[in-house]
């Protein structure tokens, strides 16, 4: 088959790479439907994250299943099926706990890399979810969103309490940010501010439930987030970013005894003890555990009743992924779908 | 009057003071009943907190009303009372959400030094709770303990979300950690591991409802933490020391999906953003909210249910404040009462 392999900061490369089997009777292999480049690649493609082999990329998947373990007992051949960017047994209890993406059995889906033609799924009962039929085309880049962005935004809402008579602030306006705000919404949040320079990206923000929009960053973001609610701040924060600039907006926008919710992956950011400390807010976060939300999502999209796929502003053949990074890179796009 | 002054490092002088006066019609005085020395005295104490010019200190008190201002509704002269080390006035939207301690008109009490004879109190209906009548002797140290360490440690069992089913680790057994252990109990928890390699601390936390005793600090503490839980770190963890190696024993020591209450004051304390994300903890403290805990603290004493008072090992009077600092200072003592 064929698939992408990151070769250096900034060298993506589409080329054959040896066909996905069953190694552990657990396993499943799937078809790709459509797979996707994430902000989260682009620590490796700037080079913030080393790249020091050629090494397969991607971990945001759905597709067909082809074939599975003679231990699998839920996933059968020709179903669709979406799964989290950590495989999962779904059973140990971390899991139980509603924690998939630190389960006691994880294995990154990065590392096996599904911006390919087929993958090999790990733990496929614990991992995958398997919509009632095979979608309609229409449909395959919101259950695509499932994998991660969605679900990790909806780990950012559900972390920091987003929910009736709350005001939510989002930090940061990429494709995680914007599903924040589509989760925040549906769980009820009465106000959400999105904090987004860029005028596409606030309209998406607009359509997904944002009810103000917030320009300024850092310490002049907070001042016009606090202007907005009574000089208190938030009751509820997203941060969808990752960066210490990022962080700290998150921090002081929050009110006494709010709710931070943090899913940018933290690079090379302190938390100064005492200013969060006397901030009083609740931190929490992580990788998010998409699998806890997965059978949900699925649901909702199933129903038509939300349509994350709209952060995918641009689509490409799996062929041309290494555009897709650029224009991720670039700013030129939000999200780049690859179809195979 | 008399009240306690630190001049410099080491340097605490009992001496005349101003009486304390109404000055706002919000304001009530109270006549010390009694008072104490806080670990946190001991961070001016030992210079790493900067003392630069003679200042009032202690933050702890109970006793009985001599005098209110024009405006105070619910508080009589004659009622013996308890406050938080913030006053509050209980009614802004914050106090309200239960953080009094970041109430909008917050008042530090120790900047007006309870380490005294008397003792003004700013907006005493928000600040004040009365016992039913004036209590007898023996429940004065209970409800001195109310004022601070008991509510604080009470608000790191309820961060750390102590609770039925939970196992609970508690880092720090100075008095804020052993009323930890009892919070914890009280609150149902499971099992309390109490972390602490001093036998006498290891004794009070055994009868305020620890199970096991881990000896070992740092990650060999951890390491044993994770023994005692099947590998995976305790539900919730009590911080409550400040210092970074004892924040990073809370993280380090906590499952994922778990809670950490830190509620000992970081000092130099910087927490590593990315270690920090990918432990999947909650992390909640601050300043405890007392106030919010303290009519049910104070029913409980006055029931005797609960006896925090047990954590004051060395008893003094007042004039005697100078021993009570050096005792807690050479971990000869606990915590020190002192007695007007």
């Amino acid at each position: 088959m064929q698939g992408t392999v990151i070769y250096a900061p900034g060298d993506v490369r589409f080329e054959p790479r040896d066909d996905p089997k069953i190694i552990k009777p657990t396993d499943a292999v799937i078809r790709m439907s459509a797979t996707c480049v994430c902000g989260s690649d682009l620590w490796d493609y700037r080079g913030i994250n080393p790249v020091t082999a050629p090494t397969p990329i991607g971990h945001e998947y759905c597709g067909i299943v082809e074939e599975v373990g003679k231990d699998v007992r839920n996933i059968r051949p020709g179903q669709f099926v979406i799964g989290s960017f950590f495989a999962s047994d779904n059973t140990c209890p971390i899991c139980q706990a509603g924690y998939q993406t630190s389960c006691l059995h994880r294995e990154f889906m990065g590392a096996l890399g599904a911006q390919a033609e087929r993958l090999r799924i790990p733990l496929a009962d614990g991992t995958l979810v398997a919509t009632p039929e095979v979608p309609s085309h229409d449909l395959i880049p919101s259950l695509l969103a499932a994998s991660d962005v969605l679900g990790t935004g909806w780990f950012g809402a559900v972390a920091a309490e987003a929910g009736p008579g709350k005001t939510v602030a989002v930090v940061g306006d990429g494709a995680v940010g914007l599903l924040g705000i589509l989760a925040a919404h549906q769980l009820g949040a009465e106000r959400i501010i999105a904090m987004s320079r860029h005028e596409s990206r606030q309209k998406l923000a607009l359509e997904f439930g944002a009810t103000d929009i917030v320009t300024e960053r850092g310490d002049d973001g907070v001042a016009q987030v606090k202007e907005l609610t009574d000089g208190l701040g938030a009751h509820s924060v997203i941060e969808a970013v990752g960066t210490q600039e990022s962080m700290m907006q998150a921090i002081r926008a929050t009110r006494p005894g709010g709710h931070i919710g943090y899913v940018g992956a933290p690079h090379y950011v302190q938390l100064p003890g005492a200013e969060l400390w006397w901030s009083h807010t609740h931190l929490h976060g992580g990788p998010a555990p998409v699998r806890r939300f997965l059978p949900q999502l699925v649901e909702l999209i199933w129903k038509r009743q939300i349509h994350p796929g709209r952060v995918f502003d641009m689509s490409l053949p799996l062929d041309q992924v290494a555009e897709g990074y650029r224009a991720m890179d670039e700013r030129r796009a939000v999200k780049a779908l690859l179809w195979p």
